[in-house]
């Protein structure tokens, strides 16, 4: 349609037509897409072999688990991203199956270093194949996620790909830091929030900001759009680290407590041992050291005590202010702004 | 110098002056610089810290895996690869340290894929560490090193990248080829010979190529180049393997018989395997089998009497002769190619 729209106006004069734009701009609220329209988009898109054939043992285990599926938030980001300044370029979607190549080679090696039998209910890598294989193919997925980047045509592939490359950089800062935490009995929020910052939200923000860079996107904008992605992906994981511990199973999808079975440091965990009571203190730390099977019952039972899951609330909410603020400064109209808001609303009021 | 006699050349005339351009080619052989050279000028490049500070958990251990040094042969056949098209650019060692870096984000990850506990007589970066560590920091090397990819400031970035990505991509398959071997109870020449080309050549030729690029190079000098290193690569890896059986102890630097102690399928392995006797062959697998001490002692004496070495010394001959033809298709100066052929000698008749 909007194509369509595109074409009417240009037809009619080779000068600026103001009547035609200002219809044009009337328009563009019914023809931004909606976050699972540009899903639907980018699936379709992405859901072809992305690897040569030969040799099999390489390349089948990044097709099997690329087809694992996933939400594909990070490259509809960048689709969204992009879409804030205009229509959408063909260059974004390179750049959008770059992202999500990137995160799923993160994925396929985060679970060798987990250990992680099983990844979206089925088989990770590893386990499926073997672990020489999980990290070959991890390695090569992580190339061919350049060769996508290099598909960009226009001239900002030298900003595209610093950006690109420094925020890779961060997502393995992040995920070593994630590992140094394990080794840690105590982790401050902010230690916490940094790590979570350059594990989840850096991407959340880049991919974003990749789409406004490609889309033309001034300095100032693609920056706030950056910011606008930092904080939405903070509050993302304070929704991820509640739902573990008081999602409803039946829509959560995946085991409730996981993180604490795993005494995995979390927004509740660190909340807890910072304002719970000497007693309550000792009782985690004896639950975490002995294991046994009402853990998750009692850990929950504590963080109900000091009131953690109203605090995760409010801790949600600054990022979720901080983040539409940024949206809020971004200088176009805000009729193209409504899809960014119902991603947000998605990301953090979701319950699975 | 050189800089000095260009500076006078361009003082005298705007136009080609020929003359001065003939004095200018006639010092060119004095002043093209050998591989020694070249070697001193790209470590002196880079020997800098090429990663942040901070984590040091990730950072520390690829610092410390880059300064165990190396042959750094790569990067200078890149630096050679440019230099035959005229004076080095900027551009030429950063691709230089790039290919460095990805070639050492190989080996950290290779070395964990072998569980090798020792690299260049020092740890292992999964050994000095641990296995966590080694794989994540193999993965920001790798990121790293598309950061020195983005440095390069010609038009020809996206010939750069596409060159790199589809390389690195070829390396990858070859490890996975190598280890596939592993599995299987004989590999056929033709296999070997595939694999190696993937694991070793490609990067040679690619390095050479990627200076040939930056230098501005036509397409068919490129290529030939690019032929010249897959070739030496063949011819490398032959004297590589003949070293291991055949090297003085006192020169090769390390035990020799290493590849018949772990069983690895070598360029002599296989072609002993090809022709030697019912009784020899029978007597090889029994070694691979039990592993005797003096399996080293047992495995040469076959190997001599199928006249292994000599085979090997005319295969290696054979790629020798048909890189030679490719570097002399190379439409430059014959006195340019001085350097490559210094290289060639070196690379494959070493005896360490």
């Amino acid at each position: 349609m909007r194509q369509k729209n595109k074409k009417i106006w240009i037809k009619h004069s080779n000068k600026p037509n103001y009547f035609f734009a200002a219809i044009f701009a009337l328009t563009e609220k019914f023809i931004m897409h909606s976050f699972e329209e540009l899903t639907n988009q980018f699936t379709a898109f992405f859901n072809v072999r992305h690897f040569p054939e030969i040799p099999s043992s390489l390349y089948d285990p990044c097709e099997y688990f690329l087809q694992l599926g996933g939400k594909r938030i990070r490259p509809v980001m960048c689709l969204m991203g992009n879409e804030l300044f205009g229509e959408i370029s063909p260059d974004a979607f390179e750049a959008a199956t770059a992202i999500e190549l990137f995160h799923n080679f993160t994925l396929i090696h985060d679970d060798i270093m987990d250990k992680a039998p099983l990844r979206r209910g089925m088989q990770t890598v590893h386990t499926k194949f073997d672990e020489n294989t999980a990290l070959l193919s991890g390695d090569v997925m992580v190339i061919q996620a350049y060769e996508y980047i290099n598909k960009i045509r226009t001239n900002h592939i030298h900003k595209i790909l610093s950006l690109y490359n420094k925020t890779a950089r961060q997502v393995c800062e992040g995920q070593q830091l994630d590992m140094d935490f394990e080794k840690k009995q105590t982790v401050a929020l902010d230690e916490y929030i940094n790590m979570i910052g350059l594990k989840t939200s850096v991407l959340m923000g880049a991919s974003l900001q990749m789409g406004a860079i490609l889309g033309g996107a001034g300095e100032s904008n693609a920056k706030h759009l950056y910011e606008f992605g930092l904080n939405l992906g903070i509050a993302f994981q304070v929704q991820d680290d509640y739902l573990d511990a008081f999602g409803d199973p039946e829509k959560f999808g995946k085991q409730v407590g996981g993180d604490i079975v795993a005494n995995k440091k979390t927004f509740l965990m660190i909340r807890a041992l910072e304002v719970s009571t000497d007693e309550q203190k000792e009782e985690l730390q004896n639950l975490m050291a002995v294991n046994p099977d009402d853990k998750v019952k009692k850990v929950v039972a504590i963080y109900k005590s000091c009131s953690v899951a109203e605090w995760a609330k409010s801790l949600k909410e600054k990022y979720i202010t901080e983040a539409m603020q940024h949206l809020e400064d971004i200088a176009v109209l805000s009729v193209r702004k409504k899809p960014l808001q119902q991603l947000a609303s998605f990301l953090v009021q979701r319950q699975y």
